[in-house]
């Protein structure tokens, strides 16, 4: 049963979206992803070109031992060769050996691509889309016919490209899907184009498949939507060749939050944070903290004005519910900060701290003064907490570090390398001093042994934390190598995960910074003073 | 002279674009970018608010010192708090003595921000604008005046949403911009709302500022301009908070190249992507290589039809042409492409080098070799230059390393620190063995010194050349402190600049490799090998 508000989603990340640069697919990985798109209710889900590679084929003799729910799999490719019979056509036979209901065709809208590109004349254009649609329809299947090149070719030669999709009409193909496959054309050209597409050709269904190339695929998706079209072509986070196709993640809540279309179930969007993270893990890219309703920081607020209005009443700085589609919201520090976020903050780690208190203020002026010299807090909440700690006295001395020494020897000629690091390191712990010494394959790696093999003795939870990730930033790039340095040091408990900062014109100073409170918070983390659970 | 095609383009990445979690702007940073959107033709900079932090204060002061060309930095604040005086606020004097002739003062225009947020009523909240802006005009400055969550509010109260933009109107403000605060608005909303406003306030000339909650800044922004705004506020690369602001990469083409407005020389737009690159290096966050028109994939093409389409005529498959913006057009790696795009290097550097050469499949070898191990030529093509020149027997060598040694010390307790670094160096030039020793304030500037201090004897113009930046990134995130290195290294002789790379799992290691090459094609580039001026 249908809407008339009714949008059929069409997912193409297995096909177009696997284009993009840096994607490389396993079939374990497709059949992952066609399972999740499956779950969250997309009704089609393109999954290759039979024949095109091995893995394609694979993918659909697997999916017959692990069908989808709902979703329709469909086999995507081209028309049949200029001047050959479509039955007896290797490629076609492929597509039809995938064993899908539905295949999207694609053929030539552009006069200068058949012309240029398949080096055949208009009128060959044209049986070659006919011919392959009825071939298909005569063997039992549906088809999805995409007109590619659809808005340059009709920009360019109109008459001839309302005539490809009267071909695919008349053939029997159920949708026309028209393509910005150069992804250049605005919104303002799609809602124009398709209108009059819907006149010429008012008995069938339109889709809309865009690409990012002007940065406008998604608005142009809607404004298709807008304009009449039924089926909307996309990938999950956008992935796709150069640019990218229109982004699904943005387009559904867009579609069905905003403009009341219906798409998916409620339930199902409330998936679609969880879909995009997992689909960016599977393709092994970092996902876009920045992108729309999905992204992480999507919700997050930094200003200090900001944030007493979002607590007050979220529709003042928020444009929808962030739990509508799975995401949350989140109030980041900077020195943009004010009150309200070091109340914030105190509140999520657990710290009693009333407006009134001028130690508040304190706070606030110290991460200000810190912040001027360098210091980041918003990618290092650990460190934040040991300062709002210190500044209340909370803050328990567990070691002091008396000085250390690193040494590091390196031979090297053109192609030979051969080096020591050497770290040696004085704390005193308990009022005893302590002097430890540790190897490493870099002087950074050998002051971060030094320090734990110290410490152990007294913590051994230590023992436990680990180093996930480490990062430096110089800071005013102009002095070279004699500038301030940032070093960001991420460590977990193999539970937990806590980021902290270091700032000094001395790299391995600012390691060590970062690296000691690293301990130090993984420390408190296991103490009485903190249950709660922080991950950054 | 405008023309009624004109657009003001208005950046405010120092300000907005800042908000971005992750962006910590120094003091020089803000003017190296302040500099260059100058050299862009960006008409107006927004520099920050004067007052709110010491940074924001000083970087006008000193952009008094080094003035921009033509551009106007503009100060950006809020409007006097309610029932004070304008004139006695200590603020706006804090904004005045930023000494600029443009302020940008954001307002209020929905109700429930007036009431919820500024806690008083709606007609002070008028009194607020117009004072504030009075006050503006009567000390000789000129005003924008961003009508913040402007779209929000007229659509739950037009009527008083819009005479907060007739208060502003009166008192003096020369543009009203029209900022979709919350970025939840699409494009067809903004179209009808900006129609509105015209009609409503005809005297006055609009302005937009987007946000892409929704994915639609960019769209949103064309769509205002179409319906009549004659101003575009954005940032380079989206930068700002959440989910950014509209993007002026994106923008700028769109409106200049596709719709024929007029908002900067057709010369400053083939710096579109020089700029864009260079901004994300200044902040320090990796170039979206996906973006529309300045990313490295927007015009990538793989390898096949595809490519002998492209090369035959690049509009079938190109929506634009990519050196418009600085840009070009990419072949995504084949053998036979890796093979183009030596070729296309080798001339660049002005090196005779032929396809059929057998030399030139050893550099693409090596090429490959050496980017799997972490390499990075993009940005270091100083150092690919070497490696070219070296596979063709054209390398002298200077000087050959015997090896080094770097010694720190540092004494630190929580609030004192004091530490020493020492590098000893041994490197033989002309047959002759050399030792040297020198003093930094961490161990790579040390070695930075050791290494100069030994080969300035023999090179007196190495005493011209100095660090002008200094990048480290740490490949393979998870394997903490012991994890690969990459270090580029930015000098100069005071005329040209170049980027050297070196990689290591010993970060001193990288850095020597980097530091040494910046030295040795300084050497080249004074050398009768070449004259050409190379710069990154």
């Amino acid at each position: 049963m249908t809407s008339d508000r009714k949008i059929w989603l069409y997912d193409t990340t297995l096909r177009d979206g696997s284009q993009r640069e840096g994607i490389a697919l396993s079939l374990e990985d497709k059949l992952k992803i066609a399972h999740q798109l499956d779950q969250m209710g997309i009704p089609f889900i393109e999954g290759g070109w039979p024949g095109a590679n091995p893995k394609d084929v694979q993918f659909f003799w697997k999916l017959k031992e692990e069908p989808l729910q709902q979703a329709e799999v469909v086999a995507f490719c081209s028309t049949r060769r200029p001047h050959q019979n479509a039955a007896q056509e290797r490629m076609l036979q492929s597509v039809l050996a995938a064993g899908t209901l539905w295949i999207t065709l694609f053929g030539k809208s552009w006069d200068l691509h058949v012309t240029e590109g398949l080096q055949t004349n208009l009128s060959e254009n044209l049986a070659m889309i006919k011919d392959t649609i009825e071939y298909f329809r005569s063997q039992g299947r549906r088809v999805i016919y995409d007109a590619e090149h659809w808005f340059d070719g009709y920009k360019n030669n109109p008459e001839y490209a309302i005539t490809t999709l009267q071909a695919a009409t008349e053939a029997g193909a159920e949708w026309l899907v028209l393509c910005d496959t150069n992804g250049g054309s605005l919104p303002h050209e799609i809602s124009q184009i398709v209108k009059e597409v819907n006149q010429a050709i008012p008995q069938i269904q339109l889709g809309i498949h865009t690409h990012n190339d002007a940065g406008t695929a998604v608005a142009n998706a809607i404004a298709a939507v807008r304009s009449g079209v039924t089926m909307v072509q996309g990938t999950i986070n956008g992935y796709g060749e150069r640019c990218g196709n229109a982004n699904l993640c943005t387009l559904i809540p867009n579609l069905q939050i905003k403009l009341g279309y219906d798409c998916i179930e409620a339930e199902q969007l409330t998936q679609l944070t969880k879909t995009s993270r997992l689909v960016s893990e599977i393709v092994n890219l970092a996902p876009d903290d920045h992108a729309p309703f999905v992204g992480r920081s999507a919700f997050a607020h930094k200003a200090g004005v900001h944030v007493a209005a979002v607590e007050k009443n979220p529709l003042t700085y928020e444009h929808l519910q962030p739990e509508l589609i799975g995401n949350q919201r989140r109030i980041v520090i900077s020195d943009q900060s004010g009150l309200s976020n070091v109340l914030h903050y105190a509140e999520k780690f657990g710290i009693e701290l009333a407006k009134q208190d001028p130690t508040c203020r304190q706070i606030l002026e110290k991460l200000k003064t810190l912040e001027n010299q360098g210091y980041q807090f918003e990618a290092a909440e650990a460190s934040f907490e040991l300062l709002m700690r210190s500044a209340l006295g909370q803050r328990k001395e567990m070691f002091q570090l008396k000085g250390f020494q690193v040494h590091c020897e390196i031979h090297r000629d053109i192609d030979h390398f051969e080096g020591d690091a050497l770290a040696t390191i004085k704390v005193e712990v308990d009022g005893k001093d302590l002097l430890e010494v540790a190897e490493g394959n870099g002087p950074v790696s050998a002051l971060d042994q030094a320090i734990r093999k110290a410490l152990v003795k007294f913590y051994p939870e230590i023992a436990k934390f680990h180093l996930t990730d480490y990062k430096v930033r110089i800071l005013d790039g102009t002095a070279g190598t004699a500038a301030k340095t940032r070093v960001l040091v991420e460590s977990s408990n193999g539970q937990e995960r806590w980021t902290t900062v270091g700032v000094s014109a001395n790299i391995l100073d600012a390691s060590y910074q970062a690296v000691v409170e690293g301990i130090e918070y993984g420390l408190l983390l296991q103490s009485s003073l903190k249950t709660k659970v922080t991950t950054i």
